[in-house]
């Protein structure tokens, strides 16, 4: 069985060689752009170039490293018929959950009041929090938007969730469809987006979706830069149907300097770090799922591409 | 039934209005300095002074209006026998339990770099968080102490806790009493205090057990600023033995003026915020008390004032 690693690590023996000590069998190759064909069976990557596709024509599976495949379906020559993978959790969604919850802190406890009082030497009390106060909707109901609005749950939060589809989460309540959006943002006052990117889900979170939140919302996006229409924010911000937001993504990254969201103060921003993926947690998976694959075995989180995750 | 409302509310109505609508049947009263005795049956108090129990000479139980009984102990003519009992939760744990969290991630994922960076206008990725290098150890397993550790635990944090007797927290492991803290100590970077103030553990958090924290170490203190010494936890920062310290209680409070606290960047400060008593709770758990009590069935939170907690 020959593997091809396909990513741009400076490093690629970091991964090839744990790869290659779980699949003792298998021939590893490191993607030289200038090389010839390998014939590889499966290729594990992130933003491929397309002359992959030219070379490799007979690859039997593609795992992707990252649990969005949007940068993936972006490459022009992708083969229609390509069986692709996505990464599915491996550390990401438990990083992703304490990180919303970070951030709603933020908002729900005013911790940067509080931090502004230490540096002028101040003690004072605020109101407290009253979770009713803070609803929160959580948009996107795969692995990560799951464990996200779970965690929350835990915590006694009132917490709803929407996708495209039927779910059920334990003390969650969901909503399916764009017929039941109006209902989650209705029931919404902290807005978390965990939505795969797709035609249907682009610039989904515009002005006219801010609007119909709670009053005083938050939004805290680790979906995608491209769900969120960055004008709209601003001008959600400056009428004050929006108190605060938290960025993690962003349309372009790094996010250009000069961009308006850098200086605003009700904007936090992050750089894409709201959940990282984990080495160790993304080999045992994907090699995991080659075994299966080369034996015949189901595997879970074959990428539909018709409906784009 | 009568029933003395003691505590500084410079509106005790909203306290004493929705009691009596608990109690319909009950004669409630607002502590008086001035007045005369009532002949209350309970008291419901929060650092109540001495001339309650002079004057106050036939009560069955009294209320504290907080978790933390160490005030009221204080009190000179406290009677010995007098039954007294302690606020249990009421909201508070899953306060406790997000605040730790937050403080956690101030530290596991420099969050502060990150605003700092955005006020510089840096988009720079730091090294992602690995859950195996920030083990936490929670000293003091009663309510409040538990939650915090599970929640932990359910993030997939490690982590152990420790109280002086013994108790099985799930995904946790515990140690229990003086001869089993080294070995707490030894395995728990990031130390959680909620520990119950009494003369065993006044200065519990010194030098010494800063020491033989893991290298890096953490503070986080949720319990009674006289855990601390405040002297040793400065030491302990200058000497590089702890990374930072978010504390929320301190000896006095409010923290004095020109505190050496207040201007260390290592150190966050939060003014007793991060559980608040929610008055609804808190109510709704009292009254039932009462009832319990004043028919004759058993009640949970009795204080052993012994033991002092």
């Amino acid at each position: 069985m020959k593997i091809l690693f396909v990513a741009g690590d400076p490093k690629p023996e970091r991964w090839t060689v744990p790869i290659q000590e779980q699949l003792p069998d298998a021939e590893i190759f490191v993607w030289d752009p200038e090389g010839p064909a390998v014939d590889a069976d499966y290729a594990i990557v992130w933003q491929p170039p397309e002359a992959l596709f030219e070379r490799e024509t007979h690859l039997k599976a593609v795992f992707n490293l990252g649990a969005g495949i949007d940068g993936l379906l972006k490459v022009a020559n992708l083969p229609q018929n390509l069986t692709i993978v996505r990464l599915e959790d491996a550390g990401m969604s438990v990083q992703m959950a304490e990180y919303v919850l970070h951030q709603l802190l933020e908002a729900s406890r005013g911790m940067e009041t509080y931090r502004e009082q230490q540096r002028e030497g101040v003690w004072k009390i605020h109101r407290p929090i009253k979770r009713s106060e803070w609803p929160v909707g959580v948009m996107g109901l795969g692995h990560i938007g799951k464990r996200v609005a779970r965690t929350l749950a835990d915590l006694d939060y009132q917490v709803s969730g929407w996708a495209r589809g039927e779910h059920s989460v334990e003390g969650v309540s969901t909503y399916a469809g764009p017929g039941q959006l109006g209902d989650f943002l209705q029931s919404t006052r902290v807005l978390v987006n965990t939505l795969p990117l797709t035609d249907e889900t682009r610039d989904i979170i515009n002005y006219d979706l801010l609007s119909r939140l709670q009053p005083g919302a938050v939004l805290i996006n680790v979906g995608r830069g491209e769900h969120l229409v960055d004008e709209d924010l601003l001008r959600a911000l400056d009428e004050g149907k929006l108190l605060r937001a938290s960025l993690d993504v962003f349309r372009k990254e790094p996010l250009p300097e000069g961009h308006p969201f850098w200086q605003r103060k009700e904007i936090t921003i992050t750089p894409h770090i709201s959940a990282r993926t984990l080495r160790d947690a993304t080999i045992e998976q994907i090699t995991g799922k080659i075994r299966d694959h080369a034996a015949g075995r189901a595997i879970s989180g074959i990428v539909d591409t018709d409906r784009g995750y």
